[in-house]
Formats: C-alpha cells, structure tokens, sequence
C-alpha cells in the first residue's frame, strides 16, 4: 500500500473543498452587504470549474483582486478552524458506518434483523487498526 | 461563520473519498492475486456512482460480501494512516499556495514581477490566523 501518495492527493481534494467553502462563504456573506457583488460572484463560480481551488483562483484574479483576497483569507481560516478536529471525527465517522455495514451484512448472512441500534460487540472486533 | 456545518461536510467528503481511495487500492491489489475479480471489481466501481461511498457499498452488498468486509477494512486502515498529518499538511499547502498567489497579484498590482521565490515576508503578515 502506499499511503503517502494517497495522503498527498486527500490533502488536495481538501483544499479544493475548502476553497469552495470559501467561495459559498462568501456568496452568502456577500447577499447581505453587497447583493450585486454576490450574485456575480455566484454566476462566476457557476460558469468555472471551482472543483479546481487553484485555478479558479487565478481565473478569478483577472476579474476581481479584492475577491480573490478575500478569498484566501476565508478559506485560511477555514483550514485553521475545521481541520484540528477532522483526523478524530474522520475516523470516528468510519468506524461508526462500519459497523453499520458490518451489522448489515450480518442479517444478510443469517437471514435475520441482527441486534437492532447497539451491536458492541462488533465495535471492538477489528474495526480498530493500529493508530491512536 | 458556520464552521461546525462545514466541519461535517468536509468529513463527509474525506470519508467518500478514502472509500473510493479504498475501492482503487483493493483493485490495484487484485490485479496481481485475483485479476478476474479486479476487472469485475473495476467495471462494477465505474458502473456505480462511487463518490457516495456508503450508497456505493451498500449497493455491492447485494453482489459480493468478502468485497465489501475488504473496502470497511481498507479504508479504516487509510483513515488511521492518512488521517493524522492532514491538519500540518493542509493548512501548511493552503498557506504556500496563499503566499503564491499573493506574489502573483503584487505583480499584477505593481505591473511587474516581484521576488521570485522567496518573498519571506509575505509568508508572515496576516497569514496565521488564530490555531496551532
């Protein structure tokens, strides 16, 4: 396996999340003090590949200096405010579905509803690799 | 600001990509034990709209069980593994991309180009917000 790759291009995927945050942000933020600039901004970002954090910052460079400005600094904040907890709640969030799944699979196989909401028995089995 | 909500979403949106992370991985390794299973593997994955990692095993619940223990397994192990550094590195990679791009509007600003690659100071003003 190689984990390391797969770090770089999940870091990737978040900035080009976060960046559109930012860009949702401040879409919201802007229909309440500067409408017009909002719905522009609004139509912009539907008209380019905003998927693409990076590019759609550059593009947008040439239309709207004090934006892409505003830009950065949101989507700053936001990696500074929401990524401290995401290792914990990304992990907590997989090994909850998990045994979800697990659970659901178990009626399949026995053909019977399994032990409906608790099942804390297959919360411990394997579902806890060898981080923490 | 909403953090919390973003919080929730961008976790929604790792844990989708570490199962399509997850789902890659288990093909590449099929290829080598088990290439039937993996073309299988491959052509039910594009077939599907993966993007929705926990619709997506639902799903393959109904075509292949060992399949699906496999991808709850593997993208546990991602998450353990992965999970960890992403707070250091995105905002570290958001942070120099912000820098870049800053250089680049200084640029277009003054009309000409700016300090290269090293522009140190612009590294520190008003890039830090409030965490670490």
């Amino acid at each position: 396996m190689y984990p390391k790759k797969i770090a770089n291009e999940t870091a990737e995927v978040i900035q080009n999340y976060l960046t559109y945050q930012a860009v949702r942000l401040i879409i919201d933020q802007l229909s309440e003090t500067n409408p017009k600039k909002g719905i522009w901004l609004r139509q912009y970002a539907s008209s380019q590949n905003i998927q693409k954090g990076e590019a759609f910052i550059e593009g947008l460079m040439a239309e709207d200096k004090e934006l892409v400005l505003r830009i950065l600094k949101v989507r700053e904040y936001l990696a500074s405010e929401v990524m401290e907890f995401m290792p914990q709640m990304v992990r907590h969030n997989i090994n909850q579905a998990n045994v979800e799944h697990r659970r659901q699979l178990l009626e399949r196989l026995t053909g019977s509803p399994s032990m409906s909401s608790t099942a804390s028995e297959s919360e411990n089995d394997d579902s806890k690799p060898n981080s923490d």
